[in-house]
C-alpha cells in the first residue's frame, strides 16, 4: 500500500511512473482540492483532473493540463459572447466539469464523483480528494488585494508578489473518507514534487492530516519540487521565498521536516545533501526531472526505496 | 411599439416574420421563463434562446431550437462519461449557457444578462424574460409524480397524461423592469402562437401581468397555436384538453377571452370563426402555418392590421 500526497502535473507525472513499477490498485493519491474554483456555474477540480487525465493516458503532454487533441468550440464561442475565457476549458474536459457538477448537485459527494470519474476513464489508482468539504487557496497579494487561487495562477500567470495565503474553509473541512486511514496503513505515503505552499499547503491544512502524517513521519518520502534553486514548472520557488523559507532542496527540507524523514533531491543539489540532512532529514539523491514516463518510473522505484537504501 | 408575448419556436418564427415588416427596435419580446432549469449547473433558458437564436439567424431550422451546424463534442463526452445526457446541448449553445451562468453568479439578472446576449448576437428586438424571479412549470403527471418542465418535455417526450400544471415560484415573482410598462405601452400586444398552457401560461401567471393585459385587452391579438385540431408543434392541444378545454380555435378563443379581443386562426378553422366570436372574441383568419420567413412576414402583417380590419 502506498498514499501520495499529490498536487497537479508533478504529481500526475510521478504517478504515471509509479503505475509502471507497482499494481496501480495499491495506490491511492490524495489529492489537493485547494485550486477547485466554480466558474460558469461549473465545479472545476483541477488537481484531480490533471491526476485522472494523466493516469488515464489522455493528458495534453505539451501543457500538462487538459486532455490530448482537445477542440475549444465552446471556449471561441463564449469569447465571441463576451464571456470569460481567461480559463481555458476545453470541448471534452467541459464533459467532465459537466458530470461533476451536475452529480454534486444531486448531492453525491467529491470523493464519490470522483471515483466515478475515474472509473470512467479505467484509472485503476485510488484517487480521493483529501476533503469532500470546500478548501479553496486565496492568495493576499503584495497590493492588499486577496485573489483566489485560479485568479492568480492563470489570469495573473503567478507574475505577482505574494504577501500571504490562506485555505479558506481548511478548518471547518474534514479529511474525506479513507484519506487518514491510506496515512495510517501506508508503507510509504510519498509527497509528491508538487507546490509544497499552495499544493501540499492546502492537503496538509485540513484537520488530522499532519498529526497523522507526524505519526507516520519514518515512512514519508518527499520528492522536492526544487531543483538547484527552481521550480520545474509554476511558481514554487517564489511563493517558497515569499513565504521565508530558502527556494532550495534545504528549505524544502526545513519546510517538511516536521512530518517527512527523507527528501529525494535531484543530482544537481548532491552537493546539498548535508544541508538537508542538518535539517534532520535523510537526503536521497535521484534523478528527479521527469521528462519522460521512463525516467518517472525510474524516479518511483528511487522513492519508493528511499526508505531502505537512501545514503545517510 | 408592439409587445409581444412569446413562448418558444412558434413565437420566434412569428418575430423573425414581424422584424421584416416593422422596425426591429419597436417591438419587445416578453419571453417565458417556466421553461428554464438548471443542468450540470448551467442555468438554461430554452424559450430566451430560441427567440435569440432565431432573430440571430442562427437557429437550426430543422429542430427550430438550438444552433445551426452545432457540434457535440461536450455532449459525445458526457455520454462516454455516464453523464446526463438526454437533454442535448450543443457546444456553441453551451457558451451561451457558460455566459449566462457566470453572469448570474456575478449578481447580474437575467433581464441584463438577456441584454447582453442580444446585443452580442446583434438582436435589435428588445427581448424581457417575464420575470428576473424563478418561475418553474411542473406537471404533475397522471400518474401522481411531478416533473419540471424539461423532463416533460424532452426527456418524457410530452407522450403522457398530464393531471395538473403547476407554476412554482410564479406567486413571488415580479414582472422583470420593463414587462409591465411593455404591455401598458404597446400600440398592439401580440400573444404569439405558443402552447396556451404552458409557454404563455406561466407569462400571464407572473403577478401584475393579467391585470395589465385585462386593461389593454382591446389591443391584445392573440394567433391561434391549434390549427383545424391540433398543435404544429409540441403538446398545446394535449394540455388544453387535459385542462378541460377544447383543443381547437374555439377553446383557445375561451382561454385568452378575459384579456384577448382578437383571434387570428388559419384558414384552416376558417368555419369556426362564429364560434370563436360567440365566444366574445373577434376571429381574423390568415394563413398562420409560417413554413418560411416569407409567410411569418406575411401573418405578421396580418396579425398587427387585425385590430384594424379583422372581419366581425
Amino acid at each position: 500500500m502506498i498514499t501520495a500526497l499529490a498536487g497537479g502535473v508533478g504529481a500526475a507525472r510521478l504517478l504515471e511512473g509509479m503505475v509502471e513499477v507497482v499494481d496501480a490498485a495499491t495506490i491511492t493519491a490524495v489529492v489537493n482540492v485547494g485550486d477547485d474554483t466554480r466558474l460558469h456555474g461549473l465545479h472545476i477540480s483541477p488537481d484531480l483532473d490533471t491526476v485522472l487525465y494523466t493516469l488515464a493516458g489522455l493528458s495534453d503532454r505539451g501543457t500538462g493540463w487538459g486532455l490530448a487533441g482537445e477542440s475549444w468550440t465552446v471556449m471561441a464561442e463564449l469569447e465571441r459572447l463576451g464571456g470569460e475565457t481567461w480559463f481555458r476549458l476545453g470541448d471534452r474536459d467541459l464533459a467532465t466539469h459537466c458530470y461533476r457538477t451536475h452529480r454534486l448537485d444531486q448531492g453525491a459527494t467529491l470523493s464519490e464523483v470522483t471515483a466515478e470519474l475515474a472509473r470512467a476513464r479505467g484509472v485503476q489508482v485510488r484517487l480521493l480528494p483529501v476533503s469532500d468539504d470546500p478548501v479553496r487557496t486565496h492568495l493576499r497579494l503584495a497590493s492588499g488585494h486577496e485573489v483566489p487561487f485560479q485568479e492568480y495562477f492563470v489570469r495573473l500567470r503567478h507574475d505577482v508578489a505574494v504577501a500571504a495565503v490562506r485555505f479558506a474553509g481548511a478548518d471547518q473541512a474534514r479529511p474525506a473518507p479513507g484519506v487518514l486511514e491510506a496515512v495510517d496503513d501506508a508503507e510509504v505515503v510519498v509527497v509528491c514534487p508538487s507546490n509544497p505552499v499552495v499544493s501540499i499547503g492546502p492537503v496538509v491544512a485540513v484537520p488530522g492530516l499532519l498529526d497523522h502524517l507526524r505519526r507516520r513521519r519514518d515512512v514519508v518520502v518527499a520528492v522536492s519540487p526544487i531543483v538547484a534553486g527552481a521550480a520545474i514548472k509554476g511558481p514554487a520557488a517564489r511563493l517558497m521565498a515569499e513565504s521565508g523559507f530558502e527556494p532550495s532542496v534545504v528549505g524544502v527540507a526545513r519546510w517538511y521536516a516536521p512530518w517527512v524523514s527523507t527528501l529525494v533531491v535531484d543530482r544537481a543539489d548532491e552537493a546539498l545533501a548535508p544541508a538537508v540532512e542538518a535539517e534532520g532529514v535523510r537526503c536521497v539523491v535521484a534523478d528527479t526531472v521527469m521528462s519522460d514516463v521512463r525516467r518517472a518510473a525510474e524516479l518511483s522505484r528511487a522513492v519508493l526505496g528511499a526508505l531502505g537504501d537512501g545514503r545517510r
